[in-house]
């Protein structure tokens, strides 16, 4: 089917999802991309609805990947209706409305037993969702055993967090808990809490991160909650020879995942 | 003087400064938050005209701040004036318009005879001004000796790029230039060019960087060009473990930037 009119209300719908509240009702989201669509075909998300627009495929593979997706509702958009519903700078004429799967701690719960040594990453309230997209990124880079959102303030399925998560939302395990429940896992099951304080006196190069470990991180604004703060086993200090006293969330992040991995001795 | 009124020709001047046209024909730019102020101020960046909002302040070090600036034309406006000119999601009552002041490489070619060992880093044609404003605060976090920005797409005065920075843009030498003369530059003075890819053999932690170096990133959507690429002296891999092929540029930035910071043992 073809659609030519932006008052379709497919068309409408789509560009709806984009709010937390209609994502939220309806169970569903958006993911923009071949790269993105295409992990998460990998991963077996199921998608819903699938809009395409010939003219703004960049390549030749996107018609294999629309096989593949092989969805029943596939539309076929002109130029300026797939503008309307796209949400990045350049569209690559390929956008679905796939179906929200969420995973609480009782996932973790039942694979803990099969990590000979857990990695993890907990996220607690981070607010930008380019940021937390980017986390995952370095997530998958490092390819831990988990993420943990805690106590989350984004949606992880913010068109923003697949967007900058490059579609690593869909290729790894993502929680969704509160930090109570969390503290209470990690505890009972020996993994150490690492986090990053400005007031630590050791340097996270030189300190030991080769045990089961779960790596937190806070809030841009705030930084880690002292309920973290105060349990944690490690606490390490990124340096800052300059002026600023921190990074960005989403980078101290990415160094501090990369250590482990460096010490782990693991490529 | 208070400004009470949305149409105040100042508040529209203000505005206008968020579109890179305004600023061009201007070389004025905008500087919003006590931490981007205090920064600009200690740097001697030159304020034109400071609106404050004291209904807006976090706490009371804003009249410290206002004091040391010392702006002739410093206006206070009410609540609903100052959120039309702030772009922040949570303003802090402090926003400058300033003059632009832009380095250029005749700057590095004076100071190169002060540095023991150069330790650079070039940013080549990034697009988004929130990575280019990260980038250049984890920059500030090893404490480089400049930041280049080279066939920039993004203006280093989009307010978004200050934001990102946290005042950092204002901390730490800033160079304009082109790729072509920057290689030129380098080579004359032996510093080598290095910079990551998948198509390294090596990985970045077991590589040698502590001579004389600049570590170059190229933009989100293309990578380096290949003009870098082929001049580099160090090639080096990220491990990427999961299922995406890269980090995000400022992550991975950040990772390359430690990493120098790591083997030159400098805290």
């Amino acid at each position: 089917m073809q659609i030519t009119s932006l008052q379709n209300p497919k068309i409408k719908k789509a560009v709806k999802l984009r709010k937390r509240k209609e994502r939220d009702e309806s169970c569903l989201f958006l993911i923009e991309g071949y790269r993105e669509l295409s992990r998460a075909n990998l991963k077996g998300v199921e998608i819903v609805e699938l809009f395409t627009c010939p003219d703004l495929f960049l390549k030749t593979n996107e018609k294999k990947l629309i096989d593949k997706i092989g969805c029943e509702n596939t539309y076929v958009c002109i130029k300026s209706v797939f503008e309307k519903i796209s949400y990045r700078d350049r569209p690559d004429g390929l956008l679905a409305i796939a179906k929200q799967k969420r995973l609480d701690l009782s996932y973790l719960e039942k694979e803990i037993k099969k990590l000979k040594k857990p990695f993890f990453l907990v996220a607690e309230s981070i607010e930008k969702p380019g940021n937390l997209g980017s986390i995952l990124r370095s997530a998958d880079g490092v390819k831990v055993d988990a993420v943990i959102v805690c106590d989350a303030c984004t949606d992880i399925f913010n068109p923003n967090v697949v967007r900058a998560s490059v579609g690593t939302l869909f290729t790894q395990p993502v929680i969704e808990t509160t930090t109570e429940k969390l503290i209470a896992f990690l505890k009972k099951e020996n993994i150490k809490i690492a986090s990053a304080t400005p007031h630590a006196e050791e340097i996270y190069t030189e300190i030991d991160l080769t045990s089961p470990l779960a790596i937190i991180v806070g809030s841009e604004q705030y930084g880690l909650s002292k309920k973290w703060m105060t349990l944690c086993d490690i606490k390490m200090k990124i340096p800052m020879k300059g002026i600023a006293d921190s990074l960005n969330v989403s980078a101290a992040t990415t160094l501090l995942l990369y250590e482990v991995l460096r010490q782990r001795n693991e490529r």
